[in-house]
């Protein structure tokens, strides 16, 4: 239970991930790793971009791109390794708005987006492009290339554009609802779909459910898709003992009115899920999920160094594989090659 | 005659200079340092403006910005001092177009600029906003907040934007004509058009005449009002000994049919001139310039020290003074305060 077949190592079955930014990035390198990364699609969510000083960020986007390629700031977890902050400098002796934090090297990412965009081509053409010019060969996908727009409603009635909750007021404000603007009307792009359609695991990165996973889920065909595989849909929690590994997942859940722990997630999915992946330390909830109907693996989830990245992968990976199997029937439950 | 009066050191006359990029910055820069920089209004060349990586860029505006904020690169002559460039490596890496440099601190001064042009305020409000915070006490002003676009005409026959003839192509192809497309339905600031009418010396700075004050030249009312000023117009050779100190001016003007020569700079401002500053290396073109009808002035003009640029705009506010106070008759020559 503890590795991956070779013939799953060499290959793997067609993965899609769901992902947000940092943690989510985490696990997706991983999967990248052990399995054959042509045979990996990550869904990334947009519901954080914003327009910023004229320019189009994509955090999660850059967060995963940046990860994928080797560029990750390994420190911050967001940004690009060896980055220089002239620009912020300047900008701030401009009187521009230096609250969100653009790297020199990271402009370059929104300087040629931008310019790509106002041209004409798509979100997802243009991560395309450049995620495989940064050598990248697993396949990284907007979960649209229609705006979408996490909206923070906070408790003192104000609403908030995500990063100015985020970011401009370091999540303070009480959430008291979120909303994805833009999430209806948005379509996914048919290469996602396909890939949704032949895929034989489905990956729920552990990435905060609540802004990162209910975005791409908030578009209606991609529900709808991820709902309708056949694939085993399994999910690693974010939540590690009662805590969030990263970020106001925790904070979040807790001003909605959700319990926050490891089960509370796998409740928030719930249908949507074949089986979930708890953290050791979370081993007493394994009944609490199955209760939902939901199988359950109990594993090492936080991840350090790469290598554990790697092995979380391999572990999430064999577990949807058997979830896989055991649905289909002795039939087909042969090795894939 | 080598050095002003107190009294003008202290204030100087009312001042507008006409100036390029980095010849003509030097000369901007002595004179804000030798006059009450308050009483000094810099008109830019704009005809070189572009729109590059989808952002708004002034070339000559930005090398009188920096080179009078203190913050000018001096070994280079454009950008900024102690810049990095991780920004061009990063677009280098994701296929963006890096023929034309930008660096990380100048950047900053596109992208804001280009995000307050897309809000709808005008460049000159811009321009005079990020000057005075970068602590610019003179006024420096675009010629026009109209667009005009210098376009190279080639012996091959192709149009040229500026800055592709200079910088994408090194200023190679042979140029057989020069137009300011935009430049008759260009119109001044009326705060340009206030100061050179109450301005008592007009200044051309040591600029390529062909390429960095012809175009301000080209805008209607702004040459009426510098043919209509009482006060005197004197220009400052930018071809020293038969060669352009920085540029293409000497190639320029040689394809263009001109000599290539300090008096037929003269000669190209004609009418307009009252008084030419010569190098000391072209004291024997002194008499062909007066067979113009211009006054001569023969001075160190090659700036390589600050104390030369001091020097160099002491000398030039000291002779149009002296030439404004001759042809305003002796009941007015008294020294002003």
């Amino acid at each position: 239970m503890s590795g991956a077949s070779p013939a799953l190592v060499a290959s793997g079955p067609a993965c899609v991930a769901l992902s947000g930014g940092v943690g989510g990035a985490k696990l997706a390198l991983g999967l990248a790793h052990v399995m054959d990364p042509a045979r990996l699609l990550v869904v990334a969510n947009t519901g954080d971009d914003f327009e910023h000083l004229g320019l189009h960020v994509s955090p999660d986007l850059d967060t995963l791109t940046y990860t994928m390629a080797g560029l990750a700031n390994a420190e911050t977890g967001w940004g690009r390794a060896g980055e220089t902050w002239t620009f912020m400098a300047a900008l701030e002796a401009l009187g521009g708005e230096t609250w969100f934090k653009l790297g020199d090297g990271d402009l370059a990412t929104h300087v040629e987006r931008t310019r790509r965009l106002r041209a004409g081509e798509t979100l997802g053409a243009i991560t395309a492009d450049l995620s495989a010019r940064l050598g990248i060969q697993a396949r990284i996908v907007p979960m649209s290339d229609d705006p979408v727009r996490t909206i923070i409603e906070t408790k003192d009635g104000e609403s908030l554009a995500f990063q100015h909750y985020f970011v401009r007021l370091g999540c303070a404000p009480q959430v008291a609802a979120i909303r994805f603007q833009g999430a209806e009307r948005a379509r996914p792009d048919p290469v996602m779909l396909a890939a949704l359609s032949e895929a034989e695991v489905v990956v729920i990165c552990p990435s905060n459910p609540l802004i990162s996973i209910d975005p791409i889920l908030a578009v209606p065909a991609l529900r709808a898709a991820i709902e309708a595989t056949s694939a085993p849909v399994v999910a690693v929690s974010p939540i590690v003992g009662g805590r969030a590994l990263k970020g106001p997942t925790a904070k979040m859940m807790g001003e909605l009115g959700m319990a926050v722990s490891a089960d509370a997630v796998a409740g928030h999915y719930g249908d949507l899920l074949d089986g979930f992946v708890l953290d050791t330390a979370d081993a007493a909830l394994a009944d609490s999920v199955r209760r939902l109907g939901i199988e359950v693996l109990v594993a090492d989830t936080v991840m350090t160094s790469l290598d554990d990245r790697r092995a979380l992968a391999r572990r999430v990976l064999d577990f949807a594989t058997r979830l896989g199997e055991a649905s289909a029937g002795p039939q087909q439950a042969q090795p894939r090659t």
